[in-house]
């Protein structure tokens, strides 16, 4: 498909939040220009957009998510969290099926498209299946291994990462564990040799809940990513998911090292987690990015939730109204994201990147009037105001419709049938 | 006009939050009948609607907001308090005109309508502007005196409190004064007399923050609520908005004398004020309603977002996931917010109620699967799931689109032309 897209005001998040006034070309599924007005080059056009104004920009990049969980979104709610996960959501994870996995993600990356999201970075239990909805779709996906104690063998990571790796180009996978306290130090062992071997980067939930940290410290004598770093396991790069807990020391790791933070403001708010100290994060220099997590501890995946509460609740802990600017946020939401994630070829618009962009409707009451309008997406926008969805060229979302044939109202009723199965 | 809405969940607010299936009949700008499918009586229908299975409720009560601040919205964030409010609000305030209020106002409604607000109560410049741009546009508004040393006069106040709570059925008023720090003693002992002379309640700001409510103790002993009772300002009942620095004999003041708490988290968070303790309040079974504040401090205004916030900030707080359950939230956002404005005629679906009601969509992702549905309207709705909004019996906005002749863009464009001049 070659779109035109005009008339448009052009976040391309390439250095600041600056806007351009002008218009972007997209060629199969890259960007091929991005600038003012320009002459016709004799290309012919599937579709010519015009924009009435409106912000183009880069989709969002949701770095933290399981996507499947879809299925148990408000199925718990109001109680603590050991209660709720050993009560309520291990019993069903157990009875669930390779199917159930593909057919919640589709679920789930429906509600991506409503809120601009055009990658996720998705650990859960079943990634082939995953990577099926998501080629279906067109959702591009960075896969992520939640191994544990309970599974996947190092011997089937290796496996999925040398498969999954050449499967589509809408998928990628990295190598990671589930967290500290679902794995024994062999078990890391193990996989800080695939990881040598590889010279890949790791990732895993970090220093989420303060009970988490303390265990780690009372079993080994380390936070949990100085254990990881102690084992090599972040020789290679990658980073945490969470970071509620990080003390100064865990934070220069990670800042000497370039690893990657993925905060998840609303499911640290809703499980009572706790609030990331991310304006550390920043004034340390280290690459802080945002997701959702899944949706049943979220309870939505909402990536404007996610924006106002990272600035949100940074202002609360620091006290200070000036803390963690909402222009910081958006390049978290954006170009972070696509960082953390590998995908720097998605990043920012520019010419031969791939068109994973968002069209954000700025006639709304919410948008108006146009006092700061990169600012007002942070502070005042909602997925009402994605009007548009394209993801590697090709327009997947649109004035609140799914195109390309998707039958969202089979993916429901599936998804109804599915927990009155697992909860039966 | 009388609707007939049918094939509807309905979430009548009047005990808890459960869900009946039937239909509801508007006639005229009242609730006819609220139940299970019945037989015709014979009506001729204006319209009769097919709610698909969605949830129609009552609408949501916006119980704190400076409507016509939407001039500011996003005009300067990031920012201390202080510095914010001297530098950049008070001196555009001091230009707005009475017409400035009246379209800017307009400009929130819209915004109150795509988030399913049937009622707010505002304090603001012009009560007589904004209650024309209410009556205009079909909003519920309940007005309260932002009185303080600038203005008005008590005796204004009186005259306005006369003339608007007769001036049109949609259209109430409320004595009240700004805040504690905005006022002197002798101004507030003669608002005092008043309030005794009507028998009415009184609103304020009361207790912001940290700094308002250490001031207000050195200079009189006594926190601000508790200052304010020492005055006999809330003898005839009324209430305060923010109340985040409530220490227990505030709250058992408040208790005792059946005062309602308005709780602004979007602003309180935004501003960096600090978190109210909400739980603390309904264990003490005070009243609690929620507000979004006006559009320059939150910068929206968006009762799924304060929703959310309400329980997920009591919950870190608390440092408890199980820390005010989302049924209770729901009953803030609608019966209580009704019940602290004075309408007891507009807070539930039934039937010689007003007619102020909204359809919820379920028929979006994030509404899926349908385990909790009204705990999911509180974690993971949006205002994209607001399909209808009706206010007095009157369609007002519908699968996004304002009815009844409205003309968005022109409003747009003169809140644009407002800030420009403002500004200049």
């Amino acid at each position: 498909m070659n779109v035109r897209f005009y008339n448009a005001r052009i976040l391309t998040m390439e250095r600041d939040c600056s806007l351009i006034e002008g218009e972007l070309w997209v060629k199969g599924e890259r960007i091929a220009y991005v600038g003012p007005a320009r002459e016709e080059d004799g290309t012919v056009w599937d579709e010519q957009i015009d924009c009435q104004g409106n912000v183009l920009m880069p989709g969002f990049k949701n770095a933290h998510t399981h996507s499947a969980m879809t299925a148990m979104r408000s199925f718990a709610d109001d109680m603590p969290l050991q209660e709720w996960l050993n009560t309520k959501i291990f019993p069903l994870e157990a009875k669930m099926t390779e199917q159930d996995n593909d057919d919640l993600t589709r679920l789930a990356i429906l509600e991506y498209l409503t809120t601009g999201v055009t990658a996720i970075f998705d650990m859960y239990l079943s990634p082939k299946d995953i990577a099926r909805a998501c080629i279906d779709m067109g959702m591009r996906c960075v896969l992520v291994s939640g191994l544990n104690k309970f599974g996947p063998s190092v011997r089937e990571m290796e496996n999925r990462y040398n498969t999954l790796n050449r499967l589509h180009p809408l998928i990628r996978y990295h190598m990671g564990v589930h967290a500290e306290y679902t794995c024994d130090k062999a078990l890391l062992e193990e996989v800080s040799a695939l990881i040598h071997q590889y010279r890949a980067p790791l990732f895993a939930h970090l220093s989420e809940t303060q009970l988490e940290t303390r265990e780690c410290e009372e079993r080994y004598g380390l936070t949990p990513p100085q254990f990881f770093d102690s084992l090599g396991l972040f020789d290679f790069g990658g980073g945490g998911y969470h970071c509620v807990y990080f003390n100064e020391e865990d934070m220069d790791l990670f800042a000497r090292k370039g690893l990657h933070i993925v905060t998840n403001p609303g499911s640290n708010t809703k499980l009572a987690s706790g609030i990331a100290p991310v304006g550390r994060f920043l004034e340390k220099k280290i690459n802080v990015a945002i997701g959702t997590d899944g949706p049943s501890s979220n309870n939505c995946l909402d990536m404007f939730r996610e924006m106002f509460l990272v600035t949100g609740l940074a202002k609360l802990l620091q006290k200070d109204a000036a803390a963690v600017d909402a222009h910081e946020v958006l390049r978290m939401a954006t170009v972070n994201g696509a960082h953390a994630m590998g995908l720097t070829d998605a990043d920012v618009l520019a010419e031969g990147k791939y068109a994973d962009l968002i069209l954000i409707d700025l006639h709304q009451p919410n948008m108006q009037p146009l006092n700061n309008i990169t600012k007002n997406i942070v502070y005042s926008g909602s997925k009402q105001n994605v009007k548009l969805t394209m993801i590697d060229g090709r327009i997947l979302y649109r004035d609140g419709e799914f195109l390309n044939g998707v039958d969202a109202e089979a993916i429901y009723a599936r998804a109804n049938e599915i927990i009155a199965r697992l909860a039966g």
